[in-house]
């Protein structure tokens, strides 16, 4: 199945839940918008499109269980819907995008069913489309993988990162289909080893090559030449840096020590021209992300901890963007990318 | 106390069990070589200056255990538990080394009682020369530090991994004994965790200033300008590098870029000159310390790990070297240094 999806029998949103993996593969129901937000918050639901679609499905959950009994009033719900859907991740571009995509749609309806109906259409639009840009974004990026390449790349920015396929995972998933011998290195990629659980269990599912390191050792396999080429998703791609999972600076500092290719794989959606590295606030996420792991106490309880959830890598260190209207290498024109 | 000691009341070795911290702080007692054995498998007593003294300490009780009624069945004995305490960890060449110094001050001895006399003295010696050198060499490093220095560091080479004060911790302790405000900022190391769980604790026993981070965050906190200095310790320097804990290489490249001072502090003892980058293989640990945390997993079972427990870091990343014998800057010679 799909990272996330709508049941149309239940009228609630489906998702695998990612917290659970890979030990265990479980599909969890939202039928409501409090279960979501805490699916959001608590990252069962993470990655760039997937929380588009999470943000989209969230506002076509709100119509259906809205009790408006005008356009008005739905419309005021929805807003708050909007607003309370955001609030779960405040530095996610695309969750916020997702929203404010099928909040637009309702310019089209014009009645109180028709509301319903366009944003519920329009959620699932936003699901189909992205798995079609990361089939055309996958296409473009295979061909910057030769065969017998290894690949490393970092937290997972794979089809558990979107609704399907995925963004750096989909390019090798295209290099592979296309016939490539590709292996990869998986980063476990601290505090929440989203490399470890995920980028692995969905590789080892697709029968593609993986090994996991530790995040601190990509300095010693890029010396040692273990890695031909590093590719990572994005979160979001100011004017002049690249914010994505705290740690993706350190591997792009190292990358260009050692001359190694550092790509981001990410749908123009991701791009946010009119921001720049200094004005996005970086969330930092609780301490207890370092103090435990699940139960186990890892630190002392009550140590300091600094946690932010991204990094910001400067577009000198990033040899190409890999997005679904083609391979774009800096010094690039936002404007004119995004025309 | 020490992190090992010997309990002259009921002749056996002490020592704060390293694999309950931070959780809990339990001293145990060694009354008999399996359960020292036992100890240093198990890494409850681990660091390459604290098992030189293990292993010391080691020697000197099985001669105290001895029931050996003349000199040659002494020796005999003292071989056999030579043999077993440097089987427990094969490549810590400091075990060796404190084994192998004790059972060489018998040739002092001219009798039953003065072998056990001699061998219990040297592996004093031994513990009391490790914090001497300590003590000098955090002296040293000290002058390094500046009032309101932030040092970042990597794994433990701390009070904990030695007999008392630690070798990059020392330094930190020395600069902070003599007046200097001094923050820590504590990489969590892993995959085991030094860094986090011990690290952490002994600067918090010593109310200094410290704040954990995860091993990728090291170059975010470069760039915002949160890390003036940082300090590791080395398992062995040979003539063009240091090794040390893996993502200590990360590290020095990151601090490179940053143009922030890379220091490295370990005793003379550390230094290998006869060996290379190229000569010196590194140890590959259990696969299942990324796949599991204690008893929780974070990864899929049977995924592919590469897990090499150092890595070498080449000198030109090096500041300088902090030794009991002085502060050294490379290029330098090791030859002259050892002289």
């Amino acid at each position: 199945m799909r990272t996330i999806d709508w049941n149309d029998d239940s009228n609630s949103i489906v998702m695998i839940d990612q917290t659970l993996l890979p030990m265990e593969y479980k599909v969890i129901e939202c039928k409501n918008l409090a279960s979501l937000c805490e699916a959001i918050r608590s990252l069962r639901v993470r990655g760039a499109p997937a929380l588009g679609a999470a943000g989209a499905y969230g506002i076509a959950l709100a119509a259906t269980l809205s009790s408006a009994k005008d356009m008005e009033a739905l419309i005021r719900d929805l807003d708050v819907a909007a607003k309370t859907i955001k609030a779960t991740r405040p530095t996610a571009v695309n969750l916020a995008w997702g929203v404010d995509r099928t909040i637009s749609a309702i310019s089209d309806a014009y009645d109180l069913d028709g509301i319903k109906d366009v944003v519920l259409a329009e959620a699932k639009n936003i699901a189909d489309e992205d798995v079609e840009t990361n089939k055309k974004l996958g296409k473009y990026g295979a061909k910057l993988l030769e065969d017998g390449d290894t690949v490393m790349t970092h937290c997972n920015a794979g089809k558990m990162a979107c609704v399907d396929w995925g963004t750096a995972l989909g390019v090798i998933r295209s290099a592979v289909e296309a016939g490539k011998d590709i292996k990869v290195i998986s980063c476990e990629t601290r505090p929440l080893n989203q490399g470890g659980r995920i980028t692995t269990w969905e590789l080892m599912q697709d029968n593609i090559d993986v090994t996991l390191i530790s995040d601190s050792m990509s300095g010693h396999v890029m010396s040692k030449g273990m890695v031909d080429k590093v590719i990572v998703g994005a979160d979001r791609i100011t004017g002049d840096a690249v914010f994505n999972k705290i740690g993706t600076y350190t591997h792009s500092v190292l990358a260009r020590e050692h001359e190694i290719p550092f790509f981001v794989a990410a749908p123009i959606s991701t791009f946010d021209p009119n921001n720049w590295e200094d004005t996005v606030t970086i969330e930092e996420r609780d301490a207890d992300e370092l103090r435990f792991f699940k139960d186990v106490q890892i630190a002392p309880a009550d140590v300091k901890v600094y946690n932010p959830a991204f990094d910001a890598t400067p577009m000198e260190n990033v040899t190409a963007v890999i997005t679904e209207k083609g391979v774009f290498y800096p010094p690039f024109l936002l404007d004119e990318l995004l025309a």
